[in-house]
């Protein structure tokens, strides 16, 4: 079971959708039960064989992997709600911090531990944080007949749940993991989104990344 | 005529090289001239019709458009030098600040400013600061036989000298400029580098990046 914390937010829908889609089980978590049921139902519609429930993020977040997908001001007080469940789980953080300004867009917001994975992990020492998923369009994912084509840059300091979280990433077609290194790395990703933002608004697209020179010249990781 | 001041270092050698190739008249600027001219022969043996000559990044600094290829530590002292030389003119900031640590390899350095172009666009307002081409592999650079294959994004806020750059990323095959909106974002594409050099320790490859979406929702600006 697959929980996402703030799962009524785009980002946390469209991945929702899509690892239920694979076959995973998930549920949806929000402050608001009903808001959590709503969107379980909005998705299940979708995605009609798929197992996908609704309930407040502190009883979402008793499941076997749980996907933080609030905006980052939500990050710590979600946490300090329900670190007590979190005790060596893997927690997925897919939080850019951002904040948005009229006429410019998205700026990153400066996050005193690095990033908001590395604030994660310092505010739940005992779970087993990875950053990844900041880079991949909400707006995408939420529309299952498009094929993704961006690669998830994967950020950890547990090898274990980095390559769990690595596993996840290749069952949505044809998104592809990119191990980033430790978790050091997570604000350079995290900083991507908000220029991704900025592409979009010039390009009038969605835009995702993709890390070349792997294809060419073998991949040690992604060959499994 | 185009200048890389510092451009005995591997990206400016490389993106001269490549510029050369492509019909630009380039001079390889240091603060030592005869390691300047040096570098000039070796590009020379491996573009013998171009036209490369080196100089001191003073004397470089008088041609019409100025890459700044030093290390972050050499940006400012290099900029109080030659100054003088810039009003007016379009300043290439390829210029990525990163420190360099045993075991963990390349960590992005805080910047006051918020990025080096920033920084440099500080220190000398009358000029026109682009920021560019930190992502791509110097190592592919200078091999003019390898096909280059990611984006290179550029920023500036000036727009007539950010298509002059995009203009000039063109004339490398097979490198595309995509428009990363003003100079604000540089800070995101500077610290892109340092997540590439992890994962090329990784991988043990030359990582670079890709936008993905600007192929298939057409594409404002890449049509000329």
């Amino acid at each position: 079971m697959l929980a996402f914390l703030g799962g009524t937010g785009p980002e946390g829908k469209g991945l929702a959708l899509r690892l239920a889609l694979a076959g995973e089980e998930v549920v949806i978590g929000s402050r608001d039960e009903v808001r959590a049921r709503g969107v379980a139902e909005e998705l299940t519609r979708l995605a009609p064989l798929a197992r996908i429930t609704g309930a407040r993020n502190f009883a979402a977040a008793g499941a076997d992997v749980v996907f933080l997908t609030v905006p980052y001001e939500g990050q710590r007080p979600l946490l300090e709600q329900v670190r007590g469940s979190l005790t060596g789980k893997v927690v997925v953080n897919v939080i850019a911090p951002m904040r948005f300004e009229r006429g410019r867009g998205a700026i990153a917001v400066a996050v005193e531990a690095g990033s908001a994975a590395q604030e994660a992990q310092g505010l739940v020492p005992d779970c087993l944080v990875v950053s990844a998923f900041q880079n991949v369009s909400a707006e995408e994912l939420t529309h299952p007949e498009v094929v993704m084509q961006g690669d998830v840059v994967v950020c950890s300091d547990h090898p274990g749940a980095k390559d769990l979280v690595m596993a996840l990433t290749r069952k949505i077609p044809d998104l592809r993991p990119v191990d980033g290194g430790g978790l050091i790395n997570s604000k350079y990703v995290e900083q991507i989104t908000p220029l991704l933002l900025s592409i979009n608004r010039t390009y009038k697209i969605h835009a995702g990344i993709r890390i070349v020179g792997i294809d060419r010249q073998g991949d040690r990781r992604d060959t499994g």
